[in-house]
């Protein structure tokens, strides 16, 4: 049983991962500005005893009282549009954000988890694919998407100067794209795009002619992932991520065939420079080194999707 | 004529920048923390109507009075053992002094020039030799050397944010290696190591094999580049170095048949992870854009150093 503070906790996966800390009997506090994250994520959890909420920017001057054992730096934007609305938002919570989470680790002698992204691996050419911990990515530095990718580029360099030069107990978990219950309907990420279009009958939109691969893990299997990382000896940076791979084409039409009277699936342009055509994790390291693989098969995880993208959107 | 803000004004590069800028007649306000910069450098400059020095540390709160037509940030440690000496004033210098000197320029209402360097291309693979400013770079993100490199690619992506999100004036230099008088003789970098060995008689030093290729710029080249850029309406990146090549082993050599009593050539360990075995600027977009390139051979420009780090060492 650990104290522990969380930025972004009213975040999709970051909530998730609350439900799942609160229920191994840890003590939370959540910090999170609520910029992308929703309190909705986190209603059922106020009043539980083991769970604090602090309404907090944390790439701005905070404190926290007592001791904790950890400290897990999850709060960011973290979807195409939303970088691309909260540019400035996005770079703060990469850098002078994780500067605090880190430098609030150090003052508590707590452990310091950094939520990192596949993102850091940019656009890898054929020959890195799948991508493991080694490769150094291909991301273009003054692109439009390098406020996200180079922010946390950033982060997970100063972490690894924090643990060289401090002596900080880190770690660091590169996160592929992940899909479940409390991603927000509208936020531009492919699976709940989907969701919500099929849903409402619109035509299924792809990105470019939809071959680009994307490979997904369902929440629950990248939370397992996180805490088995948080709770090991490793300091990463390990992938979790699941490396059954898809077309967002073969995903569009998976999607439609589990809802009934779902629109066709039609194409529109690139909405980004550099978005990457390919991106599937290795996960070795993961596996061999803290025995975790993803169990929910695609199948099951859209279902419960779905179910949550019909209930919320009423 | 303008006014110009420079961080960094004390340093090797800046210095002689701010030789040049003078005699053009621009009014200077150097910032300066004298970390890595040194008095001995401006020195000359001090009681010059048009040169006005304050000693701060620009990745902490500072203001600028009246009017400023260019904020130049060039202000960072600079050489591998001057990162590894001070890695987190190297991050700081690359993120939080970017953004307080992108912010000075967004209340002046300024033209903004970031410093960057060749080291945002990392590691490159053969077939990216020469770099162009359109390769994306082979970095290692969580490598001893990342707290320079990423954080100069931070600098290239938040200069970037600023200009399309605010519509900032911007311009980013990629510096490769440069040369010249000033360089601090003990800072670690190969040309004045070497001539600083040769003085003393030492044995020359080289690094792995001594076939590592670099190459060298004379500084009041590199200065002419950056001016160029500076008064151009290119924000660049572009590349400004000298492309002619030389190993490490051949520099060496060319030293010691310079200098009377100079010691033998013998190799020791790299002193880094992910030293970058070759680098050498493609400068096809100065030459093309900016009318640029670099005019002093090695050996005059080795013969001046020479003739400096010999007065210097007295």
């Amino acid at each position: 049983m650990g104290r522990i503070v969380i930025s972004g906790g009213a975040g999709f996966i970051g909530s998730h991962l609350c439900d799942r800390l609160l229920g191994e009997g840890h003590g939370l506090f959540v910090l999170d500005n609520f910029l992308t994250g929703r309190r909705s994520n986190i209603a059922h959890l106020i009043g539980h005893p083991g769970f604090l909420l602090g309404e907090q920017d944390v790439s701005e001057p905070f404190a926290v009282d007592g001791p904790v054992d950890y400290v897990l730096h999850l709060a960011s934007p973290a979807s195409p549009p939303d970088f691309k609305r909260l540019p400035f938002e996005t770079i703060r919570a990469g850098s002078f954000a994780t500067h605090r989470m880190l430098d609030l680790a150090i003052e508590k002698k707590a452990r310091f988890l950094l939520a990192s992204t596949s993102e850091v691996y940019g656009d890898p050419p054929p020959e890195q694919h799948p991508q493991n911990e080694d490769y150094w990515g291909n991301v273009n530095p003054i692109g439009e998407r390098s406020v996200y990718d180079e922010a946390k580029r950033y982060a997970e360099m100063i972490t690894m100067a924090y643990r060289r030069e401090r002596g900080l107990d880190t770690r660091i978990v590169r996160i592929f794209n992940t899909y479940g219950p409390r991603m927000k309907p509208d936020d531009g990420r492919v699976v709940t795009n989907f969701i919500r279009q099929s849903l409402h009958g619109e035509p299924l939109t792809l990105y470019g002619d939809g071959n680009q691969t994307r490979s997904f893990s369902y929440v629950t299997d990248t939370v397992d992932g996180i805490l088995r990382l948080l709770m090991s000896n490793e300091p990463g940076p390990i992938n979790i991520g699941n490396p059954v791979e898809f077309t967002v084409r073969e995903l569009a039409e998976r999607v439609t065939a589990m809802i009934p009277g779902a629109g066709p699936i039609i194409t529109v342009e690139m909405p980004f420079q550099d978005d990457p055509k390919q991106r599937k994790p290795d996960i070795t390291r993961a596996r061999t080194l803290l025995g975790w693989e993803p169990k929910v098969p695609l199948e099951e995880g859209l279902r419960l999707t779905i179910d949550a993208v019909r209930t919320e959107l009423g």
